[in-house]
């Protein structure tokens, strides 16, 4: 684990903040991609099961099992989770992963038949690289093969064809990808220490901002104009201001569908915040919630009518009782948003878009 | 209107910013209070209608007539919408608000009886003030009869017995209130200007925060331990600090249920986007969600399980048709962010507690 500075919260001993995924006990996370048709999937196995939550607010999302995850509905554990791109077509890679699952015995039993609790969510990079090939049932086969405690970030995984600020189009958006980022507390709970950590595959229409970077209304990463550069430099353009010109330009624009427009539906940020604290079904929809507050303080605009922006919360219980839910959902917010720009800041320039790296 | 430097989205004429509320065309709005109860009611009065929508993101809501408001259900018209004190009981004052407008013949016509559809939330102020003093028909009725195209801000209305940065009890915590922004775009919509307007009542369990201030990690308002001063200067805990206090406080506590605790569950802030703009009843709930995204840069932590947090929008429609809905929520984000740097700026100290004013 990377340490880094801890901004927020600190307390010495008490906080230990990472910008790569060491996983919670009781998660392994594994990635596959298609480098040359850009799409890929990121799977989290639940050692031992999890309790799970979701909470889906963007607009136009593509998901899977999240009626399970309702706190009214019965099943209360999760043994699988799928990030993926492809559009709802991506939804498939879970196939993969139940089928990996049933060969190992993981799900809940049924009538003597074994069927393991896969949700995910998928976003869509069809118009980057090959929209053709699709993340299927054997990429989540693979990606659950690969599980391992670490993950690797940037252009991998659900992020590997991920963009962000696609306000004015794909040629003037960013590469996006896949992040995260964790924190250990110790003294919220007893004796224990628990670790929350998020991983994260953004692919948003609007623009990534780095509040530790003290440059709050700058984005690291978004919409990009090639041709514009100041003293040399490029210049990335804030995300109102961006969703000024769009507007300046869809006004002018009499039936309303500019180019820009019809890349709107291109977008999507998904992700999971990864506990070993003990939640209960409704506590982990709770902190499903609050990791949302991660990404409005990380990406603007966000959860518009042209992101499906859906995260998970999944709680394995390993580091036992006593966290509280809202500590939890406190600190999944924080590393939420770190995890949001590790993604911009490990992606690298890939299929005609430039990165935040190549910025800097 | 006071006019600020347009930090964001600005573009010469295309913006105007505020940090009162004017409101937009097609409302007025009014607030009463009884200061020595400390608790009060803000009502919004919608001339000609309006399309309504509403996120609730807290787990601890006091609400009215949200279920009129999900898109699938019938009437999409609104006539009225208050924000109280008073907890649960608060939402009381709704009922002065239909008495006011049945008598001017406002409402939706069923069987040759006019019934106004009146929307609301509450906030929990019980502990400040006199707890058995609650806004009640008469007060929303007096509310109704003010109304006027401004608002005052501070301790007036709604945030007359706000406070906030409750993670660590009462005593520690700082005076809240009602707060406005507002902005004017043009080139959004063909040839009109749209305005966007904020008015919320912050009563958090978090702290407040003014990004820009360009103090990111340092609340305005928050967890204020009186007794301890830096360079005589009062100290307000980041609110991550504070939660981490909170946790190992409870952890060490057998039970749990530290005096601390005892007091989590009197927070909540309230607000509402209103906006000329003609959005449909799909498109103001959208823009309900995205102005959450506010509520998380300015408030932290937020949504947690003590707030009751909810933001409704209303449209007026009066400004045409044309702004995109996506537009209007990014700004919606914008101002609900600011409004509520606003409520903790005009707050004053009362009730034995400080105001942000008081530390500058």
């Amino acid at each position: 684990m990377t340490d880094v500075a801890p901004q927020r919260g600190a307390a010495g001993p008490l906080v230990r903040l990472g910008c790569d995924a060491q996983m919670p006990e009781g998660f392994v996370i594994g990635s596959t991609q298609d480098v040359k048709a850009a799409t890929g999937c990121t799977v989290v196995l639940c050692e031992k099961g999890a309790a799970g939550g979701v909470s889906v607010l963007g607009a136009a999302p593509a998901t899977r099992e999240t009626d399970l995850l309702r706190p009214e509905n019965a099943v209360d554990v999760v043994h699988g989770l799928v990030l993926s791109g492809g559009s709802a077509y991506g939804l498939d890679a879970a196939s993969g992963v139940m089928a990996f699952l049933e060969e190992k015995g993981r799900g809940v039993s049924f009538s003597g038949m074994t069927v393991p609790i896969v949700v995910g969510a998928s976003l869509f990079d069809l118009n980057v690289g090959d929209g053709s090939v699709r993340p299927d049932a054997a990429m989540g086969y693979a990606a659950a093969q690969a599980a391992a405690t670490t993950t690797a970030v940037g252009n991998v995984g659900a992020g590997c064809g991920a963009s962000v600020g696609k306000l004015l189009g794909p040629a003037m958006s960013m590469k996006g990808g896949l992040g995260a980022a964790s924190i250990t507390l110790s003294g919220v709970a007893g004796t224990d220490t628990v670790t929350v950590s998020a991983v994260v595959a953004v692919n948003a229409l609007g623009c990534i901002y780095d509040r530790a970077a003290h440059l709050p209304n700058q984005p690291i990463a978004g919409v990009l104009d090639p041709s514009q550069r100041t003293h040399g430099r490029l210049h990335v353009l804030d995300g109102l201001q961006a969703i000024m010109r769009l507007a300046a330009t869809s006004a002018a624009d009499e039936d309303g569908a500019g180019s820009a427009n019809a890349m709107l539906g291109a977008n999507t940020t998904i992700g999971c915040i990864l506990t070993d604290a003990r939640l209960a079904k409704t506590q982990a929809a709770r902190v499903s919630v609050m990791a949302h507050d991660g990404l409005a303080r990380a990406i603007d605009p966000v959860h518009t009518g042209f992101d499906g922006d859906a995260v998970f919360c999944l709680a394995s219980g390993s580091a036992g009782e006593g966290a509280q839910p809202d500590v939890i959902g406190a600190f999944a917010a924080l590393v939420m948003e770190l995890a949001v720009v590790n993604a911009a800041r490990a992606a690298q320039s890939a299929y005609g878009l430039l990165a935040a790296s190549d910025l800097v």
